[in-house]
Parts: C-alpha cells; sequence; structure tokens
C-alpha cells in the first residue's frame, strides 16, 4: 500500500529508553536502500547516550527536548532537522509538561546495534 | 552543524513544477546514503505526472493534496506516509485553500533523473 496515516500504525517499546515508542513507517521490506521511523518519547522520557553504526537523518514533528550529540547539547523543537553520524554517541530527554516529543528518524538499511556509552 | 531549523534553510523553485519549492535539509554532501529534502507546494500549485529513477520515501507535514502513484489516486494529508518505487509515475496536485501543501521527501544518493510522462 502506497499510503498510509501515521496514527494507524503499530507503535512498539524501545526497551533501552523511557517512555519511548518506535513506529515503522515504510521499513526495511519495502523501501529498498532506507527505513523511514516515528520515535514517541512521552514528557520527561528519553534514551540514555548510546551509540550505533549508522547514521540519522531526523525531523522534529512535535514538542521538544534535550538532544546531546558527541559533546554538543541542544534544545531541539518543531522544524528541526537533526544529523548525527554513524559511531557518534548521542542522547534524548524529553522535555516535561503536556506534549510528547516526536521526531522521524531515518537510517539506511544496514546491520545496526545499538551500544549504550557510560557517561 | 549537527542541528538546524528547516525555516532557516534557502529554498530554491523546482522548474518541473508549478508553486513548488524545494529545501535540502540534509544533502549528499552530509548524509553517506540518502538524503532528506522538504517541498513547499502552494495552494494549487503541484508536479505533473512523472518518473524518478530513485524511490521516494514522503512523510506529509502541512496541508493536502492529490496525489497519483501509477493507476491510484490519493488525497493524502498532514501525518501520511507515502511510498513511491523508483520508475513509478507520480504527481502532485496541491488543495485549493489558504495553506500550502508541505512534505518531506527522502532519496538514496544515487543519480537520478526526472522524465515527464503523457497522460
Amino acid at each position: 500500500m502506497s499510503v498510509r496515516n501515521v496514527d494507524t500504525l503499530d507503535a512498539e517499546v524501545v526497551s533501552a529508553g523511557t517512555g519511548t515508542t518506535r513506529q515503522i513507517l515504510i521499513g526495511a521490506d519495502e523501501g529498498p536502500n532506507f527505513a523511514m521511523r516515528r520515535f514517541i518519547m512521552e514528557p520527561g522520557g528519553g534514551m540514555p547516550m548510546h551509540t550505533n553504526e549508522v547514521e540519522h537523518e531526523q525531523y522534529v514533528l512535535r514538542g521538544s527536548a534535550r538532544v546531546r550529540i558527541g559533546d554538543e547539547e541542544h534544545n531541539v523543537k518543531e522544524g528541526d532537522v537533526v544529523f548525527i553520524p554513524g559511531g557518534v554517541p548521542h542522547s534524548y530527554e524529553a522535555d516535561q509538561g503536556e506534549e510528547p516529543f516526536e521526531f522521524l528518524c531515518v537510517v539506511p538499511n544496514s546491520p545496526d546495534q545499538i551500544k549504550l556509552v557510560d557517561c
């Protein structure tokens, strides 16, 4: 099916995170080169510092968060574009409030492994 | 720079379209495998039936449009996810009204050629 609405798709809990779910919008079974996912983090939720082997190309849809990428710290909000190269440690901490932090995250169809980083 | 806001980025006119501009959010010079772009189509604007060699993974941010993909016709709106395989003819016609039709479109970093299709 070529068109679907994001709110009709299943969400799975991200075990490495807190209050975080992930939906596969276009998976590796459909897109030949990369996958599009949506992450939803409840206020105060997020993911601890970690690395992936693959890069992330992200777009913030809703809400706000503090995102660390290597030594940088950013306050991100709707309309922000985030690039995280493969292998660079990063973390997410959704701001407190009413609104969840939602973003798209596109990754290549390559093997990946998430590794938590002590900090 | 790892984080930027979409509204700070340059927009270029899409010559094959009508009332259509494109921004490169993450280009092939930065992302090693795929590029993220935002298209903005003014009400009544769009692009005629055409093919690309590469696939499109798209997410509708705002507004609504009629999108044709091969023999299918879809009315799409915010939160809709669109997959267009490489080589499949497609077109966009933004709905009339106050609001532009805006969507993200992710493509692989492969050579591409746009070909208009008679219909």
